[in-house]
């Protein structure tokens, strides 16, 4: 599946936003995709240098952000094609894409909730149904073995990720009481609300918002089971800590809850499970694909609490997405997402 | 009870903290309260202007802060003495004040909890039995009627004020599900550490600490009952963000939420209750010595999210100790603490 | 001149932006204006409370934001008005504003260039030549005695007045080396950029801007002579940090910049003069209407660099504006502008 | 000179603090130097893992930091040692290192100036004049030439660097006007005062340091003559922004300075160029070893005011570090510093 070169061409639609420049910044250092080309969102912006957006890419990639259109796209030669576009552009594109045999790898909510109905009354359209059975979920650390060889991916959002990581595992194992939900605190950098979000002073200040409402609570519970969902925005750029509530199972001691993410995490290559006494911290991720775990159980009130790290535009969006196309297209799944992956990935194109 | 000029003395002991220093600039607006003295907090410093200590108080409070000592305060003529001490150096000081005839306004957390041993557990100190018997707790929307005349008010914790106002009406009223605990989680800026944390840059991010041990726990317990309190950092300077969750009562509609904060707050001069659709945020507080509270029911789920925001140095410290003092000593609650209270305030010393 | 309660009536035209709110919460708390009505800039923008713009003002600043008339305005019956609004909306209303025997304090750039052609340069449009006659700069550190009775009184730039207090005194005094032109470089936060200026947040960091072409140059220079000014954008909210550079003149030595410092600021309530090794710091005078000043002497090379700090919002635009309003009226110039401000303010009414 | 698998070993010490943190991570993604060994900077701190200092390195570099001795080190077999430890210490580990055969990259101000009484005056001890001789000034873009094969390499201080690249063209090309010295002013994260620093919320605020006495004025004076150098300590964490005022001399046109910066930066790796109108920031360099540079030339005043972006901690410290030492032995300078170095240096090792 590699190019005459050894590499795989990729393109980034949606390159002009936060999840576009940051694939773009990642893709840079990645030993096998290669990117070739750059669209917008379709939003009738004039052709443009990627690094007049983000100027952290002033002479890592020089190429110019163009007017996207599937003919386009398909003329880049893109083998793997990231979608960091809106919802509803996702959904127009990623069909013709597909059936061009094209690789795609969508960070939009596009795809992600599995049922029509849910997904209809969360974001206001309806998808093709063949589509939708086509599109596997993007979160590896639960759904790795569905990825190989994906033609669709829908990428987990960045919440989900924080939350549906470590609640997957004890949804999984049965750690919840009966009739009781797990409740998922979470605060995101405002980088989260997109580069169209324009801040003012008094936005950027911690308050909650999505109160009873946000996108992400179907999607957790799609992959948890019911939960209360609460965002909350922080005074800082970027990174998600997410604050876990749950009420454990009768059946349940302590030290069952540590050996459930010790059997789960095993092996994953960027789930790092704190120490005891360390807890996660935004900064302790900033800039990496790493998802940082820890839990604190009362024994007595059979209450666990759960932290959970992430990088919201790496690991919950961009990282996330390479690692799934990784995947998908079968080369090493931490290929340009490990600060030592130079070496690691050394191997891979031979 | 006023002085010569219809003022009344007072003095600040620990002026050279954060909660101390931001006594002495609320002070230096308040109409009937004149700040006399500033005292250290015995750790053997030498005599400094406080504007040395907090640049912003230049030209507004020039006085040094001394040495202190029960003689040396009693001699300064000050009828209010505010402690913004450690716990430890308030514990020692309050019995001889107070025996001494002045009305002792304390900040710390020697005298919050009634119950010795879990004072003991909690503080690592035995104290005076009849001296906690006097002190009488400080956070006026709870506990306004015990407040006039006290001589000796034990402020409550910043965390706790933001969690007690609100889940004390709810707790009062039978709100909470029987067999179920509200979830406490809440955000503080930096400044809730003290001025004597040194922060290094890996400290000032999104991160839990005290997990399953920290002391505002039992005290929001004494206030509201059981729940489960966890406090973050924010990667701000100051302020207090509560997301709080309460599992309703089966006799509890939606609707009673609204109706049980209506009325409990209904006059309260620092509580503002957000319209629909308008959340609490650090930013709005910033500064004041409100507490901004808004909820979201989830009847399906017979589930309650509520928000409060305050600044953790003001309605979280400073300025509720000037607002208990106001009530302690019988003069307008509200005196030196609204932006308007100038002309408010115009007839106190009439 | 004051109303029959003892207080002014005053009405804020622009009071949604920065500058506006800032203005409300400056005059919630000021002992004689009293604040009758709120109106919009002119952008059609629907009734609103000025609450939802600024959370801070809920339940402080309880009036709507009114859509803005000559007619509307003076129908309020304010005695003074604040125009915190863009330079041509300022350019529009000032005169019929006037005319009607209303105090006009301007915040904008509309008539702070004394020159006509400088003015049109820069702002792109003309003014009436009578109302720049009429116009009154408005920098009491530098204008004091012309601004007593003022009918319309120029507020200066936020730059301009960190850079004006300090080298006017300089300049004045003949402290610049012939020949030599000071360099004045100055961060500033992001509120400078007003509450329109949506921010990306690759926006909110340390950049220079309005290189070789700020408008504030030409009003620095027209207080101070030439000078080199160089703006910049600090990752932060509020606050300016000016750092100037003089040659100095061979007749002066190091110790007469403090002489001419001493004589010209002793007595001024706002201008605060660091001591020995301590110097000015946005934080230091956040959220007060001061201007810290301090500098230092190179004597062999005949070098001093002068710093100077405010709060933007407050010294740099509204509490200026206020301070001004109270010498145009004849109250005492610090009413509403001091923490301690509240006693001393007492006997203004008298 | 590569070890056994084609990689060079290396050891970091004084790897607790932010430089030798960040070391750490970028050469976890070098492709030729392998750490192989952390040394703390001999304060008697016992052995601890770098992921419990810095919490970015958990599963990413996985060595404890043990207690630095000269036998330690060379122990360790490593055949490059950064030393990023305080001065005193590099002034004593240096020498005994580098008689051992080791390459030894110093990012303290140990050896950074050449004159010992200037460095004895500003540092506070003496050094050994061999050393001193053999020291190499690590500036790549301006004493290239000098680094293949150094024993010792001193690297240039972070201000010194934003500093000494764009004016250090300008020196060499005659385009100061005789009698006049540039002006300097530089905004750095609080980072730039090292992690021992304990930073109080006064202190992280815009303020000027420094004043008249900055280490760094002698040594970009050793590089570009006298000049007047102010620092400033912004409120971010990391990232340095210079302003640089020039008085061109009277050969000079506006065009000469861009004619000058586009001879000396053609082909260098780590500068860019910003095109007309953009200008540097901080958050473009973030996490580069970029230095951005601007300027703007008023014609008729011949000034020109120059900008630099750099983010200390990399191109003004660690970054530069590694440049330095891939220089210094012969492999590709940009080693593990471009985001797509991947690729690029895949050749390195064959």
């Amino acid at each position: 599946m590699s190019g005459s070169s050894g590499t795989i061409p990729v393109a980034i639609v949606g390159a002009g936003g936060f999840t576009g420049c940051e694939l773009a910044w990642i893709l840079a250092g990645h030993p096998v995709f290669e990117t070739v080309a750059l669209f917008g969102s379709g939003g009738g912006d004039g052709v443009r240098a990627i690094a007049d957006v983000e100027p952290r890419l002033r002479g890592v990639v020089d190429l110019n952000i163009e007017a996207a259109s599937v003919g386009e796209i398909l003329a880049s030669g893109a083998r793997v094609v990231f979608l960091a576009t809106p919802h509803g552009v996702s959904a127009e594109l990623a069909g013709p894409l597909v059936n061009a045999g094209v690789t795609v790898v969508d960070l939009s909510g596009a795809f992600r909730l599995r049922d029509g109905a849910l997904h209809a009354a969360h974001y206001g359209f309806a998808r093709d149904a063949a589509l939708v059975d086509e599109a596997v979920y993007g979160l590896p650390e639960r759904t790795r073995g569905t990825l190989a060889g994906a033609s669709l991916v829908a990428c987990a959002g960045c919440y989900v990720t924080a939350a549906s990581i470590p609640l997957g595992v004890l949804a999984e194992a049965g750690a919840f009481r009966a009739g009781t939900r797990p409740i998922v605190d979470a605060v995101s950098g405002v980088s989260g609300a997109g580069r169209g979000a324009s801040m003012n002073l008094g936005a950027v200040s911690a308050r909650p918002y999505g109160v009873g409402s946000h996108r992400h609570a179907p999607e957790i519970e799609m992959n948890v089971g019911p939960v209360v969902f609460q965002p909350q925005l922080g005074a800082y750029d970027r990174g998600i800590l997410g604050t876990m509530h749950v009420e454990l199972s009768p059946e349940w001691e302590g030290a069952d809850v540590g050996a459930a993410f010790g059997r789960a995490f095993a092996g994953e290559p960027f789930v790092r499970v704190m120490p005891e006494g360390v807890w996660p911290s935004v900064a302790g991720v900033r800039g990496t694909n790493f998802i940082d775990v820890a839990w604190h159980v009362d024994e007595e009130r059979a209450h666990a609490v759960v932290f959970a790290a992430i990088d919201n535009l790496v690991k919950g969006a961009s990282g996330q997405a390479v690692q799934c196309a990784n995947i998908a297209v079968g080369i090493d799944e931490t290929a340009g997402l490990l600060p030592g992956g130079v070496r690691t990935a050394a191997g891979v194109g031979a």
